[in-house]
């Protein structure tokens, strides 16, 4: 990685030092343990609230500035250069670290990778990916907010990013995408996704398997699903609002009766490890995808678990060469099309 | 209701006699129960099937020809006058029932109430509004895929027409109306979801709540949510698909282990009533909204009560009034403000 220190054996991971809900305590265990494993950490953050001197692999940045989620993200992201989140995407951009992650502002860290990490060469848009929680084999799904509105060879470019992570990070080897609409047929959707649907049909390098509608998202019939920022934040929200209410109707039916108690005390140990198989902590977070160093956010709500895992996120981007392997996909698909990219020069100049 | 034979005491529904995937007996089953309740129902299908002649207030309308869910709805509609659908649309508009109930495709149901029926006077685009199945009190959800694409001043109408059917026919005194988009401040969204807010915080007669997002519409935190039709629908698969896995992984949960398998079966009642709450077939299904009479469209996959209660939904339009006090709220709103419709002379013509 171009951005990765020289010679360097370990990944190296910029953490942002702010922006647990749980405090600077969740920040710092998740240090210790990601470092436990052999992940080198820069944090930027308060020395003297992490606590973390003398840590083998942890490298405090002294950093006292920091963007809350309040803050319009664009402009608090250009006015303060120093807070945590800018100094730890300046620090990927210059090579101190090979990644970022953050439990922060996932706007502002949006806005501080997409500035201050450049593009890949054919990048448009950056978008935001999950993994969806579900049950079995997780599904990557993109866009969920990083761009509320997109042309069609937007949607074709979240299609190489994805398949290229999933492949590069998650290790699938040919990964199913699908495109998310309201109909099975090629000609269901919004003219900007039947348009889409016809140039991923046609696209070289990708398996793409056709329409996708919302039900078939939760039940894992594909390994990367593409949408347009707007309907994939909604559609992310609102799976985790249906799993959290339907899994709470169920705590309710089971405190309905004694009988019924009895029943989910005795359930218990298996509705524990569902629980687990939903949570978004086991996941690690977003990762924006699109520029030449992987940027992954983690919920603000995150324990100390949920954080050493976005940093583990980050880390295996940098071990897997998840950016090099997304920039090769892309230029092979360049090479036999030259519709990925509308207008692949200005992108260029933009980039440069 | 201008449509509903003059001086009928009883609602009088036009059921279309094809569309459900469980044949025949269902409809018919569904006409007795409902006819028994005092609904009459006029059913254009073939008799023979139906074996429905004698029945008190059930009234066939000897039919053979209907459209598929796999045929192209529009094409369909117009070249098919004699199908079931359309000859159920025509009977409505003629003043034969009062309302049209059907099971059969969403697609043929919204072509020919569109053309059969009016539109109300300043309703530019119906929508397809369901009952979602939240327990507690349900929340009706519009378009959920009548229009992928919409402007602004269409998802203000869509306020109104939820709002109306809400008070109408769910009883809902002051309906609270969100509008769904990706995050709570006014400025989230697409530009038109944006323009959108900004129409809704001023529009007079509705109870406007603001913006809410996906992790809202299973918590139940507006009566009425508005959304284009392309979201909707992919909303709408996606939480009835994430209530399926949610359930399906607690039922393997149960059967991981003896002692769990024995607390599920302790369980059992409460989570049938659960089973219940979130099963479409309890809401009746969809209701086309915006036209001069009720059009409901349920699932093709209803049992009989499932019809039933898609025929007692159109039943409760005609009875509630629901048609006329919706263009009494669409009036009001007209003459306090002038920006609901962007074209309101050119709808009038279309309309005419």
């Amino acid at each position: 990685m171009a951005n990765q220190a020289e010679g360097a054996a370990k990944p190296t991971v910029a953490l942002d030092g702010f922006g647990a809900e749980r405090g600077f305590g969740v920040l710092a265990d998740a240090a210790r343990r990601a470092a436990a494993e052999g992940i080198r950490l820069r944090i930027f953050g308060p020395p003297d609230q992490l606590g973390l001197e003398g840590v083998e692999g942890v490298e405090v940045m002294p950093t006292s500035e920091w963007i809350g989620n309040e803050e319009e993200p664009v402009a608090a992201v250009r006015s303060r250069p120093e807070s945590s989140i800018v100094r730890a995407a300046r620090d990927v951009a210059e090579g101190g670290a090979g990644a970022l992650a953050t439990v922060g502002s996932t706007g502002a860290a949006m806005a501080a990778a997409t500035f201050g990490l450049r593009r890949l060469h054919g990048v448009q848009r950056p978008a935001l990916a999950v993994l969806l929680p579900v049950p079995g084999q997780p599904v990557l799904f993109l866009d969920v907010g990083a761009n509320v509105e997109v042309r069609p060879q937007h949607l074709v470019q979240f299609a190489f990013l994805g398949a290229a992570f999933s492949e590069a990070v998650l290790g699938i080897p040919r990964p199913r995408v699908g495109l998310l609409t309201v109909g099975a047929e090629s000609g269901k959707g919004t003219p900007d996704v039947v348009e889409a649907h016809r140039m991923l049909a046609a696209a070289q390098g990708i398996d793409f398997v056709g329409n996708l509608e919302g039900g078939d998202l939760p039940a894992g019939v594909a390994d990367v699903v593409i949408t347009d920022g707007f309907t994939g934040n909604v559609a992310l929200k609102l799976m985790e609002g249906t799993a959290k209410v339907v899994t709470g109707a169920i705590r309710d039916a089971a405190r309905s009766s004694p009988i019924a108690a009895t029943g989910g005390l005795l359930m218990r140990p298996a509705l524990g490890s569902l629980r687990r198989e939903f949570a978004s902590d086991t996941t690690g977070g977003a990762v924006l995808l699109g520029l030449r160093s992987a940027a992954v956010v983690g919920h603000g709500s995150s324990g100390a678990e949920g954080v050493a895992n976005a940093v583990r996120l980050a880390a295996r981007c940098i071990e897997q060469r998840a950016v090099e392997r997304t920039a090769e996909l892309l230029r092979s698909a360049h090479a036999t099309r030259g519709d990925l990219a509308e207008r692949p020069d200005a992108a260029e100049r933009i980039e440069a």
